[in-house]
């Protein structure tokens, strides 16, 4: 081995979207949440982090890039998935003397996103888990995604869940050092692989800030969601479109009730998220059943879950409202979605729709991180 | 006594605004609330319904007329007032048999509203106090205003607080006849004048229409409310602005997350609303104190309480923001608000409110209904 030799390893990472909502921390430092949560991870055909991470004996620093802009690699969050995954690496190299000394090289991280950064899907989840997966596998770390999972957790909570395909669950845990807050697969992608999900990304709006001192923070947490987890997890295992659908709305509603229950409030529904809202209750009216689901996370962004059999009526319906040329419709996905006409009554809200929306995205269920071969750097 | 002798009484009745929120029914037929309220009367010189109340054993059917406009009068819930007041009538009649047989009379009722009945101005409110009022003073009841709000409550829910002047709590009561959910004085108009109304009318919106179903409204009924009732009620005693303030936009927020977590959900607020919230938050950082308080009913009009003192503060920020050419600012209150300058990063914030608000009202806190000698009919 010489003195310049450069290890590298290199993974994709998925983005997930709650539809049991993450929101509030019972340890700012460690990312434990006051409560439970549920995602879908969506494909990494559509949406991903690419990562490569590389060490040397020749890196004179540590350095990370994102999107080939140098990013501050001293944070605390970076600092505790680095310093976790080192000391894992260590024991590798006190257990076998013959394992190059990788953990006391510098590191080298280089990641591109292939979705817009601003727009608000949750980049950092994808991001903290491709940082984790990429640096465990260069590491050779014989860590399960359920143990990297709690390391990457404290990268960025909801990254946690990014480590695997599928319908994921995050348990809160109830240990002070976070040990158990770590995420499980409550099913494989395989299981229910006909999940789609059309984001309607908003045109760029700023985000309020605040602190939450919500009244009915205690009563989601308490009350609301521990139900929810056991009723998504059923409805998951039996492939209950309309028991998905019925409990992603409900808790996307109230989440956002709960953030507007704050002093100052938090309002990151805008007009283009009502007039969403509003065609998804029109294509449910008129189906007479659930045959999709909106979803909001911290912003005014759409997701909407519906399954491969409705793409005409819900894809097709939006497809309709917003207008083909918009971007997103290009491609094999979006090409095969027939538009469908406006639904009586939604021609005003189709108007707030065309003018908020500034592109679509057409995927759905996919898998967990995938290790690839092309490198960054 | 002719036959054709006509008997009238008119009245004005003002508008009131919530502090702590009407919202959910223990009795639809009686408009029996499952949480008690607290709102603030604003002045008949801005806002006010004029109600002439008159019957003559001439009139050879009952009518009801709204800005010049016949309504239906047989609807049940005019009905159940009209036979409350009759019954009373019928009382004095039968003790003393010499007074003239009103009770036994068609009755012509005339009303005007001084403002747009689609401003979203709570209009059934003063509608159903003025209608209640003068047919009160026509019957010449002796009975009190908190014996008229009973009435006046099965005509639509808050018109029972519209009997009073000033500052106006409605006990939501545990009667399953409705007899004590009524109306009290908290204090009078003269207790605490310099409290300050802005009304941001935003331009016209169709109202969402659904039924509650959300987990957070027990929660708001049986922990949010009580507490709240008892500290506002402290607070106008005291005439703390301050607190006053701040429990008003906490209900505000909490009202509106719980008609958010509904399915589907009720947004009331849209980017007018969230405009406003934006600059009263703005205007109260900068001066380092709650000066100015939002607070939203079942529609995105922003009703911004304030005291006199702060007129600048708080209206001359909005006016700076505005436009002094904005509908609204003429006239004797209007003009003696000095437009400020826009508060800094509120540009885009600004831009919002031009576009969205129609017209402003500024008004304040005002006393009870009126008799007036002027007759529309």
């Amino acid at each position: 081995m010489a003195e310049t030799d450069i290890y590298r390893a290199s993974t994709f990472a998925p983005v997930n979207i709650a539809v049991i909502k993450y929101w509030g921390k019972r340890d700012t430092k460690l990312n434990l949440p006051t409560n439970s949560s549920l995602s879908v991870t969506l494909s990494q055909d559509d949406l991903r982090t690419h990562t490569t991470a590389s060490c040397s004996a020749s890196f004179i620093s540590e350095t990370l890039t994102l999107n080939d802009a140098p990013q501050d690699i001293s944070g605390a969050r970076t600092q505790a998935c680095l310093r976790e995954l080192r000391s894992l690496r260590q024991k590798i190299e006190t257990a076998d003397p013959s394992a190059p000394k990788l953990s006391t090289m510098n590191l080298k991280i280089v990641s591109q996103n292939n979705f817009p950064t601003a727009a608000g899907l949750a980049s950092s989840a994808a991001g903290f888990a491709a940082l984790v997966r990429s640096i465990a596998n260069l590491y050779s770390l014989p860590s399960t995604p359920t143990e990297l999972s709690r390391i990457a957790r404290q990268g960025s909570g909801s990254a946690c869940r990014s480590l695997f395909g599928g319908y994921v669950g995050w348990n809160q845990g109830t240990q002070a050092d976070g040990r158990d807050s770590v995420a499980y697969s409550v099913a494989e992608q395989s299981h229910w692989p006909e999940m789609r999900a059309l984001i309607l990304v908003a045109s760029a709006e700023k985000k309020d800030q605040t602190v939450a001192t919500s009244t009915l923070f205690q009563h989601r947490v308490a009350h609301v969601v521990p139900g929810r987890m056991e009723a998504m997890e059923k409805a998951i295992r039996e492939r209950d479109f309309p028991g998905f659908a019925d409990l992603t709305m409900r808790d996307s509603n109230n989440f956002h009730a709960t953030c507007l229950d704050t002093s100052p409030p938090i309002l990151y529904l805008n007009d283009t998220s009502r007039a969403a809202i509003r065609v998804c209750n029109a294509i449910n009216t008129a189906r007479g059943k659930l045959v999709c689901a909106y979803t909001f996370d911290a912003g005014p962004n759409a997701v909407v879950y519906y399954l491969a059999e409705h793409t005409d009526a819900v894809a097709g319906t939006f497809k309709g409202i917003l207008g083909s040329a918009l971007e997103g419709w290009e491609g094999a996905k979006g090409r095969d979605v027939n538009a469908g006409s406006v639904p009586e009554g939604l021609e005003n809200v189709g108007e707030v729709l065309r003018k908020g929306v500034g592109r679509v995205i057409l995927t759905g269920v996919g898998d967990g991180p995938r290790e690839v071969e092309e490198h960054l750097c």
